[in-house]
């Protein structure tokens, strides 16, 4: 069976000393010192590690199941779910109007991250509701906010949003969900919405449903969408449940992962839904929080591939097979460790880098929303707004990836259930898909994220770049040679990239889109390229000051790793751009 | 639900156009004209579509059972063997002398690719078959060949390859299970192999073991097993059954796919076996047809990248979702189909170039084992000993990126098992592990392969695409610019690798097997360059004799798609490798 062991001092590592999150400036970042955010991780630690990890393989077998109308989550979900609650989990980063804990989000994406990699099926039910909550937040009335978010926050009920419909995914402009004003200011829904994570489940009292749908005046397209507040069971003024509303889980989709999270088919009857801010705008409300939703998915790909290495490495120190080329390492031993071929090394070392590199993207990603939010820096808004497809896309595509090599470590044993490492790919999986899948990602980050704002946020991107290369070359030779001048070719190749994009894209966009998939990774790399860079920085500092020599140093040679073996990707990249659009449409569809 | 046509066009455009083979020279090859291949295939293909691929999900969601000892296979599995069987598509390829059809291997090649694209699962209990009649063929004595290879050319018996135990998989030298010698010239076999594909199963009468072991005066290592026939049911000297051996199936093993076939624990209690060849050659024995085993399993991959692409486009066909950016391509629908959108052609294009130029390679592959066996060809034997473990290793790999990347084009389809992709994902999975992991293949090529015979196959591979380059450069601007010179650069990288390895591994064997996994790949991309460069020439001379426009139009177009945004690849494979051992060997074991 697999196990977790949360990874705190990589985490304090990256808060404390590379994101350096005390001399920010950011409000309630002040407060995190290094003893209040070790004793947060130290306590979620606990939970994920005991708690959630071991129930990962039992949501992964026995899944969900549908019966009479009522979803039965696994055995041991719901006692685990009321652990996660009675210990205030599931309100950190949430406003202390309605109960939160109003920490910042930087905070609640590493316990995220821990409770991700321990069972990310059923850390979706928290994460789904979250997202719901941040709607009503946003938008909700006053009276609303005051109705629901408090039992949202607790997670004493649940949350959801219902985009998909059958006809379509991406394209919400084809949805037909029907509201129809009723006397009463409420509105009648009608229509099935498909792929609705925890849809319907037992571990909660009542589902809020948030439901994209049509009113009969909506103009066509995405332009006509209203958002609606469904709940499973309406509720009364005084906050007790009143009538089943009228909406059921049609059936449960039967996937290649995350079996222990419910993927209902909701079909609403003529429920009673209540419109959230103004009618035909809910497509923005749906999507003011989508930079969250996308980090957040982008820290699950990360956390399964942090997950998936730690076993991978367990393995490899364990099983003995053949002896090093170099020299037998344990004569007393049938055979050397795996550890000791340089092809198992170099499949540890892809792994590791990228899982390590990914973490730091993300926190900087989640410190970014949280400066956006809590200083109102625009700036910071530009930037995350560029860079959230880039999390979501690269990360989780590497997050897959990292599964895979991770499986491959155990060889025959990676494709077997007991040792886990299979759920970890199958689970990931999702991960490049949902959200918006990743090719929507890259197509949101050409099409719309580079030229937002006059282009402002991504020449914002490079300067930063610039700077941080300009501000620290030249003080240690070693440094120059092995991070920043990588760092530097790689920026070199992001900015011809744009610049391909700007010249010929103009003239043809399909010569831009037919890059973008690239543009994404190519982005991607030179990200954890810059989060390495300030990683070695920091592990130099903290070597100086006397620091952790074993796990400072090996953040170095992880680094050097990423620099040499990795970051040379964005070249392949490049070229790929570089070569247009013509061998991608050159065939008619009937060619294929 | 997934489908397949079998892509007998293609096949036919590979056999006679690219691969020429009737002026080949090849004993056996001038027998099979157009005609005669169209009606093979044909045939092929229509058990494959309407009887082995409808088969193919029931055996995913199934599985095989152990019931008393006795393993069930999936519903409708025993009725479609007996008609593969009944049809002789188990003898194909086969010696006539025990009622073989005496074909070559290239067209045993293209029928299996039909059946692994239709149900991997399946044709796996004929492959394990083939393989131990390869291996009783070349080692076993005359009246070991009488007894058990007729039927085992028709599958009325089975056979498995028994390597694996728990404690030993890549390095065979740690294998445990003892066979001593009995008073009548048999052996008694004891111990318990595990990852027994086909092991035990009810569509067959009998199955033929071939099982490693060691003799009690074996000497240690590899150089200390010996290869025994063990059968499930003893054979009476008229052929007819006898007792039932001494040996059990113990368990099967809950795998992340292939569920279908049925993977065993093998208990071998004192179990009667027969020596095959030599005492303590075993190895040489079990190992004397890797190539065409190893060849096989690259084969699956590229079958399950096939038959996933295959399904990717008709779901992008179908799916209406969005606009095309430059013009609305179907005004009259709510919306275009997404083959309109650049990400989700290169999407395909990434499928279609890789699975249709491996598929040549693994052609010309196959087609190099029959010159090198019917024509007792020295040269094609050490090429294909050089290219086999790029076949595998990089066929594979690539075979699973083509299904996740078909899984992507379906986006939340892709995730539900009913459109079927995630099986295709979970299935090829495997062919990264088994028949020796990637990593292995990729030692072997560096380790073995390379310096094999003073490198000679290796300089005979440079010699081969120099030539092509030389013969054909100068005569179509077009060709040398967008073929020949991608081609000339890519083996450049490729010889500068191989020159980094003879420099600096000579010093320090880690610099080379640090690059080993790179450098396969970068090879596979070479010899995908060649071979879309060769199905180039052949579709440019197909379409000067009036041959069927679009389809060679259209691979043209791949091809110049693979050149363009595939083979660049090699950069940074080189870039990869000459970073050499350091970043990879860096990190303490304690440190990681």
């Amino acid at each position: 069976m697999p196990v977790y062991t949360a990874p705190v001092q990589d985490m304090q590592f990256l808060l404390h000393d590379v994101l350096d999150i005390g001399s920010t400036g950011i409000p309630g970042y002040d407060e995190l010192d290094r003893d209040t955010t070790s004793a947060i991780l130290e306590e979620a630690a606990k939970l994920a590690e005991n708690v959630l990890a071991p129930l990962n393989p039992v949501g992964d077998s026995e899944g969900c199941r549908l019966e009479n109308g009522v979803v039965r989550t696994p055995t041991g979900f719901k006692a685990a779910f009321d652990q996660v609650r009675d210990g205030g989990w599931t309100a950190l980063d949430c406003d202390p109007e309605y109960g939160g804990q109003g920490l910042p989000y930087l905070v609640s994406t590493a316990v995220g991250e821990m409770f991700s990699s321990a069972n990310m099926a059923f850390n979706m039910y928290q994460g789904l509701t979250h997202g719901a909550y941040n709607a009503i937040h946003a938008h909700g009335s006053p009276e609303q906010k005051a109705m629901y978010l408090p039992k949202m926050v607790s997670c004493k009920w649940g949350g959801t949003m219902n985009l998909t419909e059958p006809q379509c995914g991406t394209d919400l402009g084809l949805i037909r969900t029907k509201a129809v004003p009723a006397e009463d200011g409420s509105y009648r829904i009608t229509g099935q919405k498909i792929w609705i994570s925890a849809g319907e489940h037992d571990m909660v009292e009542n589902i809020i449903h948030l439901v994209l749908a049509r009113l009969p005046d909506a103009p066509a397209g995405v332009k006509g969408i209203s958002l609606f507040i469904v709940p499973k069971f309406l509720v009364n003024e005084d906050g007790s449940l009143g009538a089943r509303n009228q909406l059921s889980c049609g059936g449960l989709e039967s996937k290649m992962g995350i079996h222990g999270n419910a993927t209902c088919v909701m079909n609403y009857d003529g429920a009673t839904g209540f419109l959230i801010g103004e009618p035909h705008k809910g497509m923005r409300a749906m999507f003011t929080m989508m930079n969250e939703a996308r980090l957040g998915v982008g820290l699950q790909g990360m956390a399964q591939g942090a997950v998936a290495y730690q076993n991978a490495l367990g393995f490899a120190r364990e099983r003995q097979q053949g002896r090093a080329v170099t020299r037998t390492a344990s004569p007393d031993q049938p055979a050397d460790t795996i550890m000791v071929h340089p092809d198992v090394r170099r499949n540890l070392m892809d792994q590791k880098a990228l899982t390590e590199g990914a973490r730091a993207f993300v926190y900087w990603g989640a410190m970014l929303i949280d400066r956006a939010h809590r200083n109102e820096d625009a700036q910071a808004l530009g930037l995350i707004s560029l860079l959230t497809p880039v999390i979501k896309g690269f990360l989780t595509d590497k997050g897959f990836d990292t599964c895979v090599l991770a499986q491959q470590t155990l060889g025959g044993s990676g494709f077997t259930r007991e040792w886990g490492l299979e759920q970890f790919v199958r689970d990931a999986r999702i991960t490049m898909i949902y959200e918006g899948t990743n090719g929507v990602q890259s197509l949101d980050l050409v099409g719309r994220k580079l030229a937002q704002d006059g282009g402002k946020h991504v020449m914002g991107f490079f300067d930063l770049v610039k700077t941080f290369i300009a501000e620290n070359k030249g003080k240690d030779e070693a440094f120059d040679a092995q991070f920043l001048e990588p760092l530097k070719a790689a920026s070199k190749d992001l900015q011809a990239a744009g610049m391909f994009f700007m010249q010929s894209g103009i003239k043809d966009p399909n010569e831009a889109l037919s890059g973008s998939y690239d543009f994404m990774h190519l982005f991607g790399h030179v990200c954890l390229g810059l989060m390495w860079s300030r990683m070695a920085l920091a592990a130099t500092s903290g070597l100086e000051a006397g620091g952790d020599k074993a796990f400072l140093n090996a953040k170095l040679a992880t680094g050097r790793y990423y620099m040499a073996r990795q970051l040379p990707a964005t070249a392949l990249h490049l070229a790929r751009i570089q070569s247009g659009a013509a061998p991608v449409m050159a065939l008619d569809e009937a060619a294929f």
